[in-house]
């Protein structure tokens, strides 16, 4: 392991709906190896979402292997723990927890522990959803708490986080960096 | 007053839900002083929003003198005009002044106007809400308008403009520096 | 056409609703040559919709051209290619796009592909729309979508991206400069 990448074992990459933060996060795992592994948190429930998960796949190359991991996200890092993986993304993922109705925060807290014995690196894909307007729907209101919670916990235990705005990536963590 | 104080009596910090601004604006004002004054804005209209209230009084220590202050804010910094002061947060001011009919925009004219006169510092925290997809209520839009109004009205008067993302401060205001 | 303005051919401006945009791209375009031309994308449906349209328009001075173009904007850039311009907004001009059933990624793909042969200055105005809860309803997942991916398709083509926050621009492109 390089000086170079031991400087970069965990990225929280934040950002609004298409704002390229997928893009963002393909470059910066490939430019960590050339064998990379791609965490998939999404769930194909419906033709919506089989679409855009068929989009992401069309972009990446055979250097890429793909890992499905709905919920059990820390038992994939672990047992992945020998190449960099792309995970994409830390909301489905929340939502996921939250669906089948698991203990989020304490997945959240664990995964958040984990990251300091990280044996090689790992590229979080995450979503801002709260900053609009407040939403009528409880469930809605909880979710976008809960969203920001685990954001604010992974930018805290990661050590670079980045917001994409308009495809632009904006470094946020260390600033002035 | 110290120079590095002098240089820092009106503070605006902005961001998403839970996005970590209450924690920032926290520590901002504790760096500043010994005491501080804590002037809520939140009215407790349900258990919702009681529970919040709890979470973020039970993260603030005695150093803390909490006021409420709905409506009256400009009333409110005028009479604690001797100690730093953290106000929780605008957008909940600002509901509450449209909720009561009161003339939202002239309560903001004569808040911003103040700040120059101001003795002792004072750290708001307010909400970005006008990022997500135009809602189909015409009253969530013209909060939403009111809002960001509100936000443009007090990052002109304020002599720091932050903005939180994932829990990392960015600051906006003055830029580059 | 000297240097400076050379290098400030094509500019994207982006924020949440009430951040400071329109006005900051007018300051902006204004720097640029003494007579400007307005490019209004908006279609006054409603009463709100034109008082919108009428406080922009109070706000500019006699140095405005004032151009209507809801969906050929490409033509009106080229036929206006003389002087800065300011389009307001991509996002409405999208969206009057997608109402008419118009090929929208053909139409930004060609708008993207004519900006490095301008002759005179552009700057955008477009929305952040994604940063909130997903939108319930499918259209307005479409259009969050579509915006979106407008806004990373000219954040690409632009030489200048910023953001607006509380009033306070952001350059995010060129970053660190």
């Amino acid at each position: 392991m390089v000086c170079h990448e031991a400087m970069r074992m965990s990225i929280l990459i934040t950002g609004g709906a298409r704002s390229g933060k997928s893009a963002l996060a393909e470059r910066m795992t490939l430019s960590l190896a050339q064998n990379v592994i791609y965490v998939a948190t999404a769930q194909a429930f419906d033709a919506e979402m089989a679409t855009r998960i068929g989009e992401h796949q069309a972009r990446r190359g055979p250097e890429w292997q793909t890992v499905q991991s709905p919920r059990a996200l820390l038992r994939t890092l672990q047992d992945t723990d020998h190449a960099p993986r792309l995970v994409d993304c830390l909301t489905l993922w929340l939502s996921n927890l939250i669906l089948a109705e698991q203990d989020w925060r304490a997945e959240v807290d664990a995964l958040a522990s984990f990251l300091p014995n990280l044996q090689a690196p790992v590229v979080f894909v995450t979503n801002e959803v709260g900053s609009g307007i407040v939403p009528e729907n409880a469930l809605a209101r909880q979710f976008r708490d809960a969203a920001g919670w685990t954001n604010q916990r992974l930018g805290a235990a990661c050590q670079e986080v980045w917001l994409c705005v308009a495809g632009q990536p904006l470094k946020i963590k260390p600033h002035g960096a």
